[in-house]
C-alpha cells in the first residue's frame, strides 16, 4: 500500500505524508478523531469559512516543520532521519489532546487538566501500541531531548505550531491581512548553542508576525460576538450538569456522559482507563448532538440557552477597560430580569463577566532570539530598529459582561 | 439594529448583505441549519478542507447575483430594486431544502421528494411567516415570472449557482486548476428577447467553464473515496433503518426519528405539518450523532460499518467502463464472504454497486446560449471556434462495485 | 465607442472605468507614459516580478477610490456625481508628473521640483485640453475644496494612494506578508465634521496597516541590493552630466537631453514649455537607452558605471546606526582605490554616502483619526490598545556607504 | 559568497538557486539580459500587469524542473546530481536565444533563425567560457542524450517550459480561470522506457491543461488588440529597415544597427562573431528606444506608426474564419487610403492581413502519454473518458487584417 499519500491543502499547495509510521499514526482513530474538532471552536458564527479542523491544522504544522528542518540541513546542522522523523510526530500529536471545540471548552469539560497533558498521555498510549517508535518524538515534546531547538519549533513563541496555525486562520476566515511570512520566517531559522535563532534579517519579518498575531486575537480569537457565543455554549453545559447533580434526566452521547457527571484529575486519567477511552471518542458531533437534543429538554433555561445559540440568537456583550463595578453588573442583571419568563435564578446563567487578555510577545518566557550579523544572540525586544516590540510585550486586557437580550 | 453586515468570505473578500429583508431571512433558524449542512457531504475525507457549507455557498451565490444584476443594468436592462431583491432571495433560498450530507443522502432520507421541492416548500413557509414578501422571489425560483432570464439566472446550466460552488468548491479543496473566471463570465452577461447570453467574447470563458466543471466531477464529486465513504454511510443508515423496521431499538435523534421509521411522500410533506417541522431541525449533526451512537450498538453489522466509517477505514472500489458482469460482481462477494466473521446476510451491505455519470454540458436543457457579434443568438455548442464543446456533451457513464476489505 | 471598459488586474480582478471623461484622460499620451515607469523603479533587481507600472497603480487607486466613495454614501453622506468623478480623476492623475524610475532619480534629474508640483502643473495642462473639466479635480488635489475629506483621501497619512501601493507591491513582489486589508479599512472609513475617520474597530487594521508599510520599507523599499544599484544609476547620470558639463559629447534620448544639460526650477517649467514638452516625452526606456549606449562611452568610468549596473555587477553596501566617521569612509575609499584601474578622481563615483529614514506614522502630520464609540475622534496614537502605534512613531534612520568591489 | 540564493517568486512563493554553477550562469550576462526580454510582448497593452520577463519565466520553470526531478527520484528512478544538475540548466537556457519581444518580433528581426537554434549557439558559448560545463546540459537540451524522458521534460507537450508560462502568464494578466495544476501535474510525472508519461488518475489534470492553454491562446497570446499592436510594431521596423536601405539616416542603437542593415543566417552566426556579440546585447530597450526616436524622423510613416504605437492609438483589425477575399481586402485599403494624409505608398504598412492558429494538443507530435493502471502507454488521445481531446486537436485557423483608423 502507497503510504507515501499527497494531501490537498489549500494553504500550502500539497502536504506530503514523508513515511510510513507517520502514514499509520495519521489513520489512527486518535488522529482521526481531530477531523472531527474545529481549530477555533464557534468562530465559524463570525467568519462562515473558520469550519478548519485541528486534524488539518497538525498535517500543516508536519509540512512546515519538514520546511523547517530541511533549512537547518542546508545551513550545515547535522539532524539524522530519525530525529527529523521524532520532531515531525511530536508537532503532528501536538494537539491531540484537544478536546471538542479546542480551546472553548477546555476549562468547561475538564477544570483540572490542560489539553497538552492530554497529548502527552495520548502520546504514551501511541507509544505503547508503535513499541516505543515514539520516545524520541515524546522526549522532544516533552522538553527532555538534549537538542533544545527541537523543543524550540515545538514549543515556543515562535514554534511551528504559531507559524501554521495564523496563515492557516487567515485563511480560511478570510481576515488576508493577518497574513505572516511562514514560509520565509522557516528559511531565516537558525540554530546557536543549540537554541534556534532568527537571522537578523529576518527581524520586520517577526515584528510582523507579533502584530499579525496582536491583529488576529482581536480581530478573530476574542472578536465580540465569539464570546458570547462561547459564552452560551459554557453557560449551556454548566446547566446541563448542574441538571444531572440534581439528578434529572438529560441526554447526553455516551462519550460525553463521563464527562458531564464527573470532574477527573490528571491522576483519574492515568489510572483510570476509561477517561481516555471516552474522551478519544469525543468530539464536537457530541456536543452539538447534544445541544440539538436539549433545545427540546423539559427545563426550560436549558432549552432556551440551546435554541438560542443553535439559531445563533445571541447573547451582547459590553467591553471594559478595567473591572467592571457591582454598580454596572447589578444594572444588566435587573435589565435582564426585566425580560419576559426571565426569574432570578437564571440570571447566573443569563448574565456572565469575564476577561480577556493578550500580550503579542512576553520576553520573559522562551524568548525570540535573534541572530546578529556578529553572530551574537538578542533577544527580539533588544534588538535595534524595532520600537514596537517592548510596546507589544505589554499585556492588554479587557473585561466584559455577556447578558441576554431575549426573553425565554 | 444595522442590518447592512458584511460578512467575509474568503473566496470574494467581503458579502455585503443588501437589505433588511435579506437580512431577516438570513437570521431565520431554516437558513442558518445550513451552517450545519456540509456543502461536499464527505468529501473533507479526501479534501480535508472542504468543510465549507450550504450557507455559505448561498450567501456567496447572493453575492454573485447581485454582480450579475448590476452588469444587466449597465448594459440598459431596467431591473426594479424589487425585482433585484427577489431574484437574490431566490438564490439565497434555492438550497435551503437541502438535508444532511447534501446529495449524498438525498435519496435515501426521502425517496420520493427531491431538495428543490422542499426548497420551494420551505420557501411558501417563509413567504406566509412573512406576509407575502416572498412572492416574486417564489415565482421566480418556480419559472412562473414572465421576465424569463431571472429563472436562467437562478438555474441553468450557466447558473449563478454553478458559477459560485465551483469557484468555493476549488478554493477549499485546494484544486486550484477546477477555477472558473466567475466574475468576469458575469461580466459577460446579457439578456436578449428575455433569455439569458453570454457576448461572443466569452466562449472561451465557458469553454473553460464547462472543462472545469468536468474535472471538479471526476477529481473530487465523484473521487472514489468518496463513493466509498459515502456508500458505507448509505449502507449504514440502510442497515438501521432495517432493524428499526424490524422492531430493535436504535438510537436516532429526535429529527431523524421520523425519516428513519417513515418514508414520507411529497404529498405527505404538504399535509403534515411534523414532516417539516422535523426536516428543518434536521442536519449533518444528526446524521454524525447517530454514527457514533452506533458504533456500540449490539447489531455487530451496524457497529462495524459505522466504526469503520468514523474512523476512515473503508471501502475499496472498482471501476468499470460498462456494466459488471455478474461473475464479476459474485467473485468480489466471495472474496469479502471469506474475511473474518463476515456472513451471507451481511453481503448486500458490505459490496454494492452502482454508477455515476456526468456530462458536462446538455445542449437538450436549458442552453447555454451566446450572442454572436451580428446580435444573434446561438446554441454554445453551434458557436465557431468551439469544437470541444460537442464532445464535453457527450455522457460519460462510470460503473463501480465498492467492497469491504477488512473483517467485522 | 465603448468606454466603459472593464481591465484585468490581478490584485482586484477587475477594473472598471467609470465614465468617458476617465477613459479619455486615460487615452490621454500624458497618462499613458505612466506605462513606461516602473511604481519601484529598480527593485526589480531585488524582487524580478517588481516590474508593476504607475499605470497600473493609478488605476488601482482609482478604482479603490471608487470603493471608498460607495462606503461613504452607504453611511449617508451625500456626495454628488461630479464630486465622485472629481476624487476619482484627483486620485488617477496624483503621481502623473512623476518621471523616471519614479522615486530614484526624482531628486537628480530634477533638483528643484517634486513630482507633486508636476502632477499638478500637468493636470492643469490637462485641464485645458478638456475645458476646464478638471476644475474640481484640481481643487480637490491642490486641498482647496471646502469638503476637506475628499483631500484626506487623495493624500494623508491613510490616502488611497497608500491602500493601493501598498497590496500591489506586494503582490508582485511576492512578500504576501506585507500586505493589507485595503478592502477592510475602506469599508471602515466614514467622515466627521468633514474629516476622514476610521471606525473604532478598525484600529487593529490600522495597526497592521502601519506595521505592514514598515517592513515594506525596510524588505522592499530600502532594500540594500536596491540601494546599491539606484547608487550606482544615479552616479552614471551624474557622470554623464559632467562629462556634457565638460564639453564631452554624450548619447541621450530627445527627451532625456533638455535635463543632463540644464536644471530647470518650477518656474522654469512654468514659462518655458519645451520643458513639460520633454518631461511629457520622458520614461525609464529614455535612461536604459542611455545607459545601454553609454556602455561603449569612450569614458572608461562611465563605461563601467553602465555596463556593472545593466549586468547587475552591483556595489556592496555597510550600514550604520550613526553617521560613520571619516575615518570609515576614508578606509573604504582606500579599499576601493586599491582596486585595479581606479583613479582617486573615481572615488566619488565610486564611494558613495547616504541615509535611509522611515517612519511609519507621524502624527504630527494629517493624522489618522478614529471614531470612538461615543462618536467621538481622536489621533490613533491616542487611541486605547494600540501600545505600538507610538513606538511606530519614532523615526528610524540608518546610514550607509556603498562602494564598488569590482575594478575598472 | 552564499550562492545559494533564495528569490521571491510571486507564483511559487521562493525559488532556491540549486548550486554554484547555476548561480555563476544566472549571473552572467546573457542570462541578466532575458531580465529585459517580457514574456508576453506587448500583451502588457491589454494586459498591465503581464510584464513579466523571460528571466522569471527561466527561474520558474528550472524550480519546477526541480520539483519534477524530485517526483521521479522518489518513485524510484535513478537520476544522479549531475543529471538533475544538468536538466536544469537546460530548462533554465532554453530561452536565452530569445531577442526583443520573444516571439513577436522573431521573423521580423531574424528572418532565418528560429530562437531555440540560437539558444543552442548560446549555450555552446557558454560552455567554452565553464570549460565544458554545459556539456550534458546541451546534450540532453538537443536531444541526444540517450535517457529520453530528460528532453520530453525540456520539450514536448507537456514540458515544464510550459507548466510554468501558463501558470505565471495567468497570475500577471489576472486571468485567473488559465491557471492549471502545474505542481499537481508534476507530482503525477512518472518514466516508463525512457519516456515521460503521466500517470492515469492525472487525464483530468491534462484535459484542463490543454484547455486552459487554449483558453490562453485566445484570451491572451492571440488577443486583438495585442496584434494589432504588434503589427504596428512590426510594419514600424519594417518601415525604417527599408529606409536605412534606401540609404536613409534612422536612428538604431548599437545592438540594434546590425539586425536592421543585415539579415544573418544561422550560418553568419556560426561564423562572424559580431552577431553573438550585438544579439546578446539586444533587448527590448533597444526597441522602445528607437521607437520613442523614430517619433520624431523626418519621414512621415515612420513617425506616425512610432507615435500612435507608443501613445496606444492602435489599428482595428477584423476576423475570418477563410481567407478574406481580395474584394475585402481592397475595400479596406480603400478606406484606409480615404483617412486624411494616407498615401497609395503608405497603404503596406497601414493595412496588413496574417492568420493566426492554433490547435491545443497534436497528437502526431511528441504525444502526451498516459500510464494506465495495467502499466501499459497510451496517447492521451487514445484515453477513455477523453472525448474532448480529440476535439481539441483540431487545428483552429483565424485570418485577420488589421487596418489603421486615424490619418497621418
Amino acid at each position: 500500500m502507497n503510504k507515501k499519500k499527497v494531501l490537498n491543502d489549500p494553504v500550502y499547495g500539497f502536504i506530503t505524508i514523508p513515511g510510513h509510521l507517520i502514514f499509520d499514526l495519521i489513520e489512527h482513530p486518535y488522529f482521526q478523531r481531530l477531523r472531527r474538532i474545529k481549530q477555533l471552536g464557534i468562530a465559524e458564527y463570525v467568519y462562515p469559512g473558520a469550519l478548519h479542523t485541528r486534524f488539518h491544522h497538525a498535517l500543516g504544522a508536519m509540512h512546515l516543520m519538514g520546511e523547517a528542518i530541511s533549512t537547518l540541513k542546508s545551513k550545515g546542522h547535522l539532524i539524522s532521519d530519525q530525529e527529523c522523523e521524532a520532531v515531525q510526530i511530536a508537532i503532528l500529536l501536538h494537539d491531540i489532546g484537544h478536546g471538542p471545540f479546542s480551546h472553548v471548552l477546555e476549562h468547561t469539560l475538564l477544570h483540572h487538566v490542560s489539553h497538552e497533558r492530554i497529548s502527552l498521555l495520548l502520546m504514551n498510549e501511541l507509544n505503547k501500541e508503535f513499541d516505543g517508535a515514539l520516545d524520541l518524538a515524546i522526549r522532544m515534546f516533552s522538553g527532555q531531548y538534549e537538542r533544545r531547538f527541537f523543543y524550540d519549533l515545538i514549543s515556543s513563541q515562535l514554534d511551528i505550531d504559531r507559524l501554521d496555525y495564523l496563515n492557516r486562520d487567515c485563511f480560511f476566515t478570510g481576515v488576508t491581512e493577518g497574513s505572516i511570512g511562514s514560509e520565509r520566517i522557516v528559511k531565516l531559522l537558525d540554530v546557536v548553542d543549540n537554541q534556534l535563532v532568527v537571522e537578523q534579517k529576518g527581524v520586520y519579518s517577526i515584528e510582523n508576525f507579533l502584530t499579525a498575531r496582536r491583529l488576529m486575537y482581536w480581530q478573530v480569537y476574542l472578536h465580540k460576538t465569539s464570546i458570547c457565543a462561547e459564552t452560551m455554549l459554557i453557560q449551556s453545559i454548566r446547566r446541563a450538569r448542574e441538571l444531572v447533580h440534581a439528578g434529572q434526566s438529560v441526554y447526553t452521547t455516551p462519550a460525553l456522559e463521563i464527562f458531564i457527571t464527573n470532574e477527573p484529575t490528571l491522576e483519574d486519567f492515568r489510572t483510570h482507563p476509561q477517561y481516555i477511552q471516552a474522551f478519544t471518542q469525543l468530539d464536537d458531533y457530541d456536543i452539538w448532538a447534544c445541544i440539538k437534543q436539549w433545545t427540546v429538554h423539559p427545563d426550560r433555561l436549558l432549552a432556551h440557552l440551546s435554541t438560542m445559540l443553535l439559531n445563533r440568537k445571541l447573547f451582547k456583550i459590553r467591553f471594559f477597560d478595567v473591572p467592571p463595578s457591582d454598580e454596572v453588573f447589578e444594572a444588566l442583571q435587573a435589565q435582564v430580569l426585566a425580560l419576559p419568563g426571565v426569574t432570578e435564578a437564571d440570571l447566573p446563567y443569563l448574565v456572565v463577566r469575564g476577561e480577556t487578555t493578550n500580550s503579542a510577545y512576553l520576553a520573559s518566557r522562551q524568548p525570540i532570539r535573534i541572530l546578529t550579523k556578529d553572530r551574537g544572540v538578542v533577544d527580539v525586544s533588544e534588538a535595534s530598529d524595532l520600537p514596537t516590540i517592548k510596546a507589544l510585550s505589554q499585556i492588554v486586557r479587557k473585561y466584559y459582561i455577556a447578558y441576554a437580550v431575549k426573553g425565554i
